[in-house]
């Protein structure tokens, strides 16, 4: 089967396979937040128009396609992991000062930081309240585990800013928390309710894991190496505010012994000339390509869980996703 | 009964009732947070010298105590109130720009505000993980459903800063959700693990929100007329902040028409000078204590919500909490 040029084409085909399913998912999540304050719809309205490719709701609904039926908690629960997602771009965008995303404002700019907080906070708790609704206490815990590593991974990032000596392996534990562990959610919640056995919901949270790593990894490649005007939002900033990354932390150990004082200085400096070399850099000592290669060992470990599942149409869409979330332009 | 002296007091009195159940909340609050994350470790210990006098968590066990018996379910979910308050606490300290809580630095101050807000939102989704410990659905509803007011009160509050013309309505919308909400699932929880009938659990969700409004309320007079030596907190910001609060809209509504403009002026000019203006007519045309007599109103329903339990030592003690609440120093 063919690669996936694009979001619109893998949107048309999951909707093939889905219909009105993840249709109703937005509608949940528009519903829920709509009625509930006037002081939060014209917010709302506003975030709207942030929605990208509803990964994490698409992720869930396959699974659950591909490994049985899409049950009423499915389409709650799919809900909340947007909302929790959201929650946690709206807090970003305090957190990073960041003026854009997809084109749009940002709430801390259309609005202010305060009202760019509470938001956040409004999202993550009607959230929780939203999972109750399923009456599943188990529900209840696998969200509230999830973000709360979401957090977790969030903090650890923040309070290594800066911190120019740090490991591959504190790396990987910063991401698996803040970008894999809710993908990994969304297909265990996926595979659990459409009654999978043991081993399919461990292989699926095992799937979005790795998936969700792969993505991760390909991302802090293209904030290094992309171009501002390529995506809607704000790139290269991960340099400019002292996070190291995989291709960073990478370079640093493929950097020769005598150029290694010079590369921690460019690395402080975090001037657009500084980084610009430091990019040529890890182009030329091949930290950029050794950085995809990991991205791509993870997409292939997510391939391979998936192949607990019968051949199916939601599993062999499944199956393209990792590759398409590292080939976007790196 | 004598009128309780002071928090020491309350609390040596709430001992001799409970027993080690507020010390059992306690520790299951900082077990849980301290095994967590080494990143999350130093800040923990760094606001336990915020506690105050753990209002929420000893309201759910004396109300559990006063219905029936305290149970399993009483111990989480008061870690877990105590854990949203904290939440709530921390992102306030950013709002604010807070620089002292109890006479301690804010997490804002001593770390950043990206701490801040990440360390409030790991405190959320940590209440939420636990609170689904229970293996109880409806205790996740409740926390969630009451979080989400929490959160909608305070995002009603943001947006409504500078405006001159809140009506009184609005504020009580306000402090309704940001104060009495979490006050009142506290009582609502105490009663409903203690086995109380219907009729008992929502006087005491009754008895909780009145109690929640009559404190804010005094909170609120005290902010205009309290010193900022006398509280461990900052003081006299609603003003600044131009935060409308019962007291001066009160003063708006019994300013003479002739002073009206001056006064609106004085408020949108928010200097020291002209909040002390502000404070000499609110106390001169009554706002002062006309407010607190609305507060002693709050409290005297919550003593009638009371009546429907037998007599105890814990609804003693119960009785005495919304007259405490009022009588600081205002």
């Amino acid at each position: 089967m063919a690669q996936l040029r694009n979001v619109t084409e893998l949107l048309e085909r999951t909707q093939a396979i889905l219909g009105d399913a993840l249709l109703d998912v937005e509608r949940q999540f528009d519903d829920e937040l709509a009625s509930s304050n006037p002081y939060i719809c014209d917010i709302l309205e506003h975030t709207r128009r942030f929605r990208g490719k509803r990964l994490r709701p698409l992720l869930c609904l396959l699974v659950a396609k591909a490994v049985g039926d899409i049950e009423r908690e499915h389409l709650i629960l799919a809900a909340v992991v947007e909302m929790i997602h959201t929650a946690t771009l709206v807090h970003d965008d305090v957190l990073d000062e960041a003026a854009v995303r997809r084109h749009v404002a940002t709430v801390n700019v259309r609005w202010n930081n305060q009202t760019s907080v509470l938001y956040g906070d409004f999202l993550f708790t009607h959230a929780f309240h939203l999972a109750a609704s399923t009456g599943s206490a188990d529900a209840c815990r696998l969200i509230g585990r999830a973000t709360n590593r979401v957090c977790e991974g969030e903090l650890m990032q923040t309070r290594n800013r800066g911190n120019l000596s740090l490991t591959e392996e504190e790396y990987f534990s910063i991401i698996d928390g803040k970008t894999a562990e809710l993908c990994a959610v969304s297909c265990e919640i996926g595979a659990r309710y459409a009654g999978g056995s043991d081993a399919v919901v461990e292989a699926m949270e095992r799937y979005g894991r790795n998936l969700g790593l792969a993505f991760q990894i390909a991302d802090d490649v293209l904030d290094l190496t992309g171009l501002e005007s390529s995506i809607g939002k704000t790139l290269g900033t991960d340099l400019e505010q002292q996070k190291l990354t995989l291709p960073i932390i990478r370079l640093l150990q493929l950097c020769p012994a005598e150029q290694r004082e010079q590369l921690l200085l460019q690395l402080e400096d975090s001037s657009e000339s500084a980084c610009r070399e430091v990019l040529r850099q890890a182009r030329e000592l091949g930290a950029v390509e050794d950085s995809l290669a990991t991205a791509r060992r993870c997409a292939s470990e997510a391939r391979q869980a998936l192949e607990i599942l019968p051949a199916s149409p939601a599993r062999e869409l499944l199956m393209l996703l990792p590759t398409m979330s590292i080939d976007r332009s790196c």
